[in-house]
C-alpha cells in the first residue's frame, strides 16, 4: 500500500481530515492509546464507521513519513467513494439493466485497479467493496486502474450480503465466481446483475455466496489452482458481455 | 525485475553460465569495455543469440549485488525455456488441435506470470516469447504464474513474425488482438490457433499483425482506451475455449 500523499499523520491533524468530510479508508491508532484526542478520534471513526486497526509504535514509526505521528495515522482514500444508488442512477440514466461488480476482499491494489479497470471497459456501472478487510482506493489503485476510477463509480458497503439482499429488491441477480459452479456458458447471465468476485487466496466468502443466486465457473484444463483474480474477473465480465450483446 | 538469484557476475562467471548451457536472458557489459574476456562473452552471447545490453558503470553498480561485476552482468532464466517443437509435441500427445499463445514484448513480469497462468488453465499448449526486449523468466514470472511454469512450456524465438510463418505451415491459424479487428465473437476461434498478444503501450507491432490471419477485438464500452493486458489475454483466450467446447 503506498501511504504517500494519502497519509495524514498525527491528532489535530486526522481529526481535521474527519471533521473536514474527508474519506478516510482505515485508522491506525496506537495499542493501548486512550487520552481525550485519541478518544474523540475514536468517536469519529465510529461515527464514520471506519475501520480501526491498533497497531504497535514500531508499526506507526514505520509508516510514518513525517516521524511526527503522535500515535495515530490515517490513511485518506485517493479517491472519493460513491453510493450504491448512484451505481444505480449510472444505469438508469442509461437506460440499461444494472451491471454491477461486487469485490469480496480483494486486497491486492494492483488487482483492484485491474478490475476496476475492466468494470469500466465491459460497460459496468460501477463497483461495490467492503469497508473491512479489502483495499481502498489508494494510489496504486488509481494508477493501475489507468483512469477508470475517473468514470467508474466505486461504492463503500460495510456488509457486503446485506447490500446483496437490498439490490435483490432492486431486480438484480447474483452470480459468483467459484470451482464448484456450473459452466459460465451455460447460465443465463443476461439482465440486471451482479457479479461477484471473491479473493485471491479464498475465494467468495461462505455468507455472501449464500447470498447468491448462481454460481458460475471458469471450465479450467490446466494443472493449477485458479486464475489471478483480476483475470477471473475479465473472463467472467465478458462472458456477461457477450450474452448481453448476442440478447 | 528481480536480479537476486539469478544475476551471475563477473567475467570467469558469465563465461562459465555460458559454457554450461545455462540460459542467459540478457546481458549488461560496460559500455566501450573491449578486452579480451569480454570479446570472448561477446562471442558467446552471439552464438547462442543472447541479447546484449551496453550500459553505464553506474547502472552494472546498482544491478550489481555483490559489487564485483567486472564489467559484466549476465541476467539468467529462472526456469529453462523450451522449444517450440515441444510446444506442438505437447499438443500431439493430448490430441488436441494445438493452442499457442505468443507474447509480442510484454514487459511487466507480473503480467507475463499472469497470462502464463492463463495459458495453463485455458488448456494452452504453451507460449511462445521474443528473445529481445520482452522479459524473460525471472524470479517475478515465476512467483505469479502461480506455479503454472512448471507445467506450461515457454519457448523464446528470435522472431515472433518468422515463427508465425514456420507454425502456419504447421497448420495454425493466427489471431492478434487490436482495436481495429472483428468482435471476437464473430470470429471463427476453433482448430489450431495461436493468440497473439502485444504489449500495453504498443500493442502488436506492424510486423507480426500483418502476419496474422485475423484481428479480433474485444467489445469496449467504456471511457478509458484499453484493458490490463493479462485481462485481455484472459478475455480472448477464453472466447478460443468457449468455441471450442462448444465446437
Amino acid at each position: 500500500m503506498s501511504y504517500e500523499e494519502f497519509t495524514i499523520e498525527g491528532r489535530n491533524a486526522v481529526i481535521e481530515a474527519f471533521r473536514s468530510g474527508r474519506t478516510i479508508d482505515r485508522l491506525y491508532i496506537l495499542d493501548g492509546c486512550q487520552d481525550g484526542p485519541i478518544m474523540t478520534i475514536k468517536r469519529e471513526a465510529k461515527k464514520q464507521d471506519c475501520p480501526v486497526k491498533y497497531v504497535t509504535r514500531e508499526r506507526l514509526d514505520q509508516m510514518s513519513d513525517t516521524g511526527k505521528h503522535q500515535g495515530v495515522i490515517a490513511a485518506a482514500a485517493a479517491y472519493e467513494y460513491a453510493e450504491v444508488e448512484d451505481i444505480l442512477r449510472a444505469a438508469r440514466e442509461k437506460g440499461e439493466a444494472p451491471f454491477v461488480f461486487l469485490l469480496d476482499n480483494i486486497e491486492d491494489p494492483h488487482n483492484l485497479g485491474a478490475i476496476i479497470r475492466t468494470a469500466n471497459l465491459a460497460g459496468a456501472h460501477g463497483v461495490i467493496i467492503p469497508k473491512n478487510r479489502a483495499v481502498g482506493l489508494t494510489a496504486t489503485v488509481a494508477r493501475t486502474s489507468a483512469g477508470a476510477l475517473n468514470y467508474t463509480p466505486v461504492a463503500r458497503v460495510t456488509n457486503l450480503a446485506k447490500t446483496i439482499e437490498e439490490l435483490k429488491k432492486e431486480g438484480l441477480w447474483f452470480v459468483c465466481a467459484d470451482m464448484d459452479g456450473t459452466t459460465m456458458y451455460q447460465l443465463d447471465l443476461k439482465g440486471s446483475i451482479g457479479l461477484v468476485i471473491g479473493s485471491e487466496g479464498e475465494g467468495v466468502g461462505r455468507l455472501v455466496k449464500e447470498k447468491c443466486d448462481m454460481v458460475a465457473s471458469i471450465p479450467m484444463k490446466g494443472d493449477i489452482d485458479s486464475l489471478n483474480a483480476s483475470v477471473a474477473a475479465g473472463v467472467l465480465a465478458y462472458e456477461i458481455v457477450r450474452q448481453r450483446i448476442q440478447g
